[in-house]
């Protein structure tokens, strides 16, 4: 930590002169170009990544931080690169051969979208960690999954009245990117280039499809997965922002996913929100008690953090899965994680491609077994660990357990009536799951209400989002609806 | 810049002693005296006062700022208010004879209720700007709107059941000021005055109607509109608080206008939350890249902006129009910004004051031309482009405009339905379009739902409130739900 | 307030060595024991300890504090402890016989539930004060009222579906201790001892059953009521949190309480949100406009403030109800606050265990008198007018106490429909006043309309949670929801 401080200084005493750099500064000449124009032009981005560390320490410097404090964490890097800042140049011109949407520009071969295999050249290990986390398959598992492609039609697309009846259309590609794939990332598909006049002359552009974006699953024109850049903002990558809670936020609010406001309700959020000012979000390793006094969702599902002796208590990792035993959200039932990040693959008993049945019976051959439910269970709570007894961690996680079991029953229950429901035709027997009004009303049920008691029993901020806020009230009074509303169907039905 | 921070360290330096001022400190004797008292009686606002620029510098020395940086934009002052602070005694004895709430106060001649025009003295440009803000009349256009005193009867109105069906009956002023008039602004009229003995002796006070109240529209005794104490606080009248969204959120928070949340969700609102502690709020004029890194509500919608060179990005305004082509939210479909800030005076093809038919056509003579959105949509995008390249701003826009017409298409339909049950007689045709529980649903269709996905559309604040936070999802579910009521009735009628 | 920051400068200064500390801190020997292995096993409480006051000045330093600054208001403290920093042996050893979870652990008599009453040693006034607050009855409150536990039933307990017909069985422990117990704290019970091989050796630890909590009333293993931590969070226990709204929200957020919603949507949350950086919340007493500009949940409801002069403008208090005339939320009419903090005594005219009767009328004997109401809204009056006028205040107050009458008004007009719907048999009449879908939609218009517009009045957050954001719109939707489905069974029935 002090060596980053030192270097860190050493290289903000260097920086000064046009465009805040003088000669001697290690700004490559290309990265030197770019500003020139672009420090003008945009003038917020580049301030912002003036603000970032990589425009304040070379790769080489970086590299002489001690293991646990070293943030590149490549063997090495590519000769040229070591010695000057990571600018401009270094990452938009880097592989041009490799990116689709490469244009000569200035005498540069460029590139607009820079991806994960781009920042491998210094980060390598949470690069290749993030290929076999679930997030970088967001695009894929959503849009090639043939249940969820009607999924996406019934809730995001557009409705065509028929006699009364309403009828969902699929939503255009502008809605799709708006909507879902605004998280899970949207497919950059390069359509050609144009070439038009600028302030600055004539300039080719590349013609992206579906650009911008900064989903987590992109799929960019190198063919790579991911975005980095979907929590460490371009362009000041900074590790603090990554590490608050506003940062997972952006897609993590919605009553399908309520982990922020579950989490700024429990306790932990509690004292976040109170005490963070004076927390050191850059540090590295994270030092609990010292760094930060109460965990932020960068503390329990990723960031490497130490005890106040410096032994690890748990390792970074870019795999979120790695420290999660149960999927908890957006499907019908809670199930243990999968085992390939690449949940297309997936059938169940009925050949669906869901992790497990109507009845809630998992897909087992495709999720993880319970021994490997039992190892990432014991990493999240060796972070538990560091301010509680083992009392207290059994007794939290018992109620967690149980609310999983008490939600996939409640979802047994609603789905139990819905298969009525079905049977005497009262919803249409289409071909859809969820077009009908009342099915709507039994998505509610699990993809909102179950999902946010499964949060509130999570990160113990039970209370409010555990009752009234999107929980069980809302969870009964729902089942209580359909089941008024069969049996007053039957009713009419019997006149 | 330096100038002012220059002339506050010397305000600053001079004010000490009594009250926190010593004699030689530019405080008039009417605010002395005034201190003398209130400062015991209100700590609080004298306490916010003193923290103000407004107690640390005379507009004499705001003046003497250079063009850019100056924040008194009238050309001269009135003699004796130049060279002493604005403290009590210069806004609230300022133009006796304007102000219906004038009483004598203690050798004084006081009005509790400051207006706009009253810090025209120094803030001429703000003020006439702000005349031409739709704000401005936003209770005019509320109270003043037939249609939307119906509106006000159905939403906010108390409920009188009769035979089981239920009558609205227009609110109270109480309940009017408490609720949409809140925000809107009430309308203050002078009732009379009344003497009562307080601890300082015997006092007279204004009655005043419908006091207190800091709404945008507000109608003032002086018969000026609005209350820039809406957003400039009163007693600090900090630009600092003025530039945060929380100060937006007071009255954007809702989910007919949820564009705090929505901004919070979004990229930039991430930035915001975690960086902005290092931000300059208080710089004027304001520099991309260097004061602050990504934008807030202010910066898209009103403050003067500077590049790295000092050019300026965009001219302040309290016009809010100016950069706005379209108005997204508040009524049945999205359309060209209004002409005249007060709408009271539209009316479509049906002699209707709204800005669109039933069916979404135009009210177009009252209405922007394209023209005009197009200068609109040119000075809000020179503010993107200053982190942005033209390919990102322009597939940006390009959603956003297809959010419009989608969900205008969606609110079509819902009305296409409506219609129906109407004509079926199944919301009985009363002189009402938001009595009946359909009606109410259908509302919630574009107040909420439609608003929800063109925020997340136009703030890039996609995922979540582009879907499941009250967006595509619950969208395309109420549809279903009319649809399914619809032939629920049709179903019983034939029975 | 310089005299503690002296006394914590001293303390500062000795403060450090092994673990932080050097043998002439005054840290007790029982308590270096702990800190030799906790400081490495849980870093992150013992982290959170050093940076409290408790860890940096002893009993007899801090009672050295000027009356209005003194924070230990026990006149003296036991022998021993007085010369000592309050550490880990201090609470956790203190009155081991009168603690039914107390264990030997490495030669001491330990106990893991600290109460209220051994917070008392030091805090007396505070404890006494608790135990006349409503919060700290707040667990027997709602387990021992028969009528809330048939709304438990209904609210949290499990879906059995019967004929399409749902029954709710009553919740288990796990989800009572995870749902509404979460905030009213639970019954912490002593099942037994259990033995087992730890790090350290073997270890024997009690079986606390709903453990872990923190809710407000919580019931102790030593029989008292509450957990001071549920605000003075572990290991901490900071002023400065406890006074910021972020607290409060752990258990104000949710449609039934949405105290930190209105809060932050008004002004004075926005001043809060905008401006808090720079107040000192750690001053004791709070001076109304140095410390602070701008009221937060403990100003108006807790906190001692003094104005600039130093006179006292506000008594501090633990018992909540001191400065509150009304209760607003959790009824089904708003009322006058209980005579005492133990309701289940209350009886109304129908010997149901409720503050009012089904129409209204309240039940009178157990309710404080309007003398009384005076008197607590004096208390909270003269907060507001620390930078209020008198006009200002009573405009305000008279907005409030017709939202008071309106949306009682409003619940009395829906209980009137259900009471029809009962008479026909539309819902059936169970033993339950909270099992049928539109017996759910009538709390709906109490228990988060009627109370979310009553909260909306009292903190001045008008605007959208006094309209749509859960307030008048909603409560006038859902009353012509009932109306329309109880006419739609009429019509079935006709046919």
């Amino acid at each position: 930590m002090k060596m980053t401080v030192l270097l860190i200084s050493v290289a903000v005493f260097l920086i000064t002169g046009i465009n805040g750099f003088c000669q001697d500064t290690p700004v490559s000449p290309a990265t030197e170009e770019c500003l020139d124009c672009h420090a003008t032009i945009h003038p917020g981005i580049v301030g912002a990544w003036k603000s970032s560390l990589h425009a304040k320490a070379t790769p080489e410097q970086a590299m002489t931080a001690s293991a646990l404090s070293r943030k590149v964490s490549s063997p090495s890097v590519p000769e040229g690169m070591e010695t000057v800042v990571v600018g401009c140049a270094e990452c938009h011109t880097f592989r041009p051969d490799a990116h689709a949407d490469t244009v000569h520009h200035n005498g540069y071969r460029i590139h607009v979208v820079v991806s994960p295999q781009d920042c491998a050249v210094c980060h390598l290990k949470e690069a290749d960690q993030y290929k076999k986390n679930i997030m970088s398959f967001a695009e894929k598992n959503l849009a090639e999954n043939v249940l969820y492609q009607d999924l996406l039609r019934q809730v995001i697309g557009y409705s065509i009245p028929e006699n009364g009846k309403i009828r969902f259309e699929p939503a255009d590609a502008s809605t799709r990117a708006e909507a879902c794939f605004y998280c899970h990332g949207t497919r950059l598909t390069v359509q050609g280039f144009e070439t038009r006049d600028s302030d600055y002359g004539e300039m080719t552009f590349a013609r992206i499809d579906r650009w911008p974006n900064q989903g987590v699953g992109r799929v960019n024109p190198d063919g790579s997965r991911g975005a980095c850049t979907a929590c460490h903002t371009r362009h000041a990558f900074s590790i603090e922002m990554a590490r608050k809670p506003d940062t997972c936020m952006q897609c993590h609010i919605g009553p399908d996913v309520p982990a922020y406001k579950v989490y700024m309700a429990s306790k932990h959020g509690n004292i976040f929100s109170a005490m963070n000012a004076s927390w050191d979000f850059g540090a590295v390793p994270w030092r609990v008690g010292k760094h930060f006094t109460a965990p932020t969702c960068a503390v329990c599902h990723m960031s490497l953090l130490i005890d106040s002796e410096g032994t690890v208590v748990a390792e970074r990792t870019h795999q979120i899965g790695n420290r999660l035993p149960t999927r908890l959200f957006g499907l019908i039932y809670a199930h243990a994680q999968p085992k390939h990040p690449d949940t297309t693959i997936i059938r169940n008993k009925s050949a669906l491609p869901l992790p497990t049945d109507l009845d809630g019976t998992p897909a087992s051959d495709f999720l993880i077994n319970p021994a490997e439910q039992a190892v990432r269970t014991q990493n999240m709570q060796s972070v538990c660990l560091s301010c509680h007894s083992r009392k207290w961690v059994k007794g939290h996680w018992k109620r967690y357990e149980d609310s999983i079991r008490e939600t996939n029953a409640a979802t047994l229950s609603a789905t139990g009536l819905l298969k009525e429901i079905w049977r005497y035709g009262y919803a249409q027997n289409s071909d859809s799951l969820f077009d009908e009004a009342v099915e709507k009303k039994w998505m509610d049920i699990w993809l909102f209400h179950g999902n946010t008691v499964r949060f509130a029993a999570a990160m113990a901020g039970g209370g409010d989002y555990g009752v009234y806020a999107n929980g069980r009230y809302q969870l009964n009074q729902k089942i209580s609806e359909i089941s008024e509303w069969y049996l007053l169907r039957k009713r009419i039905d019997a006149k």
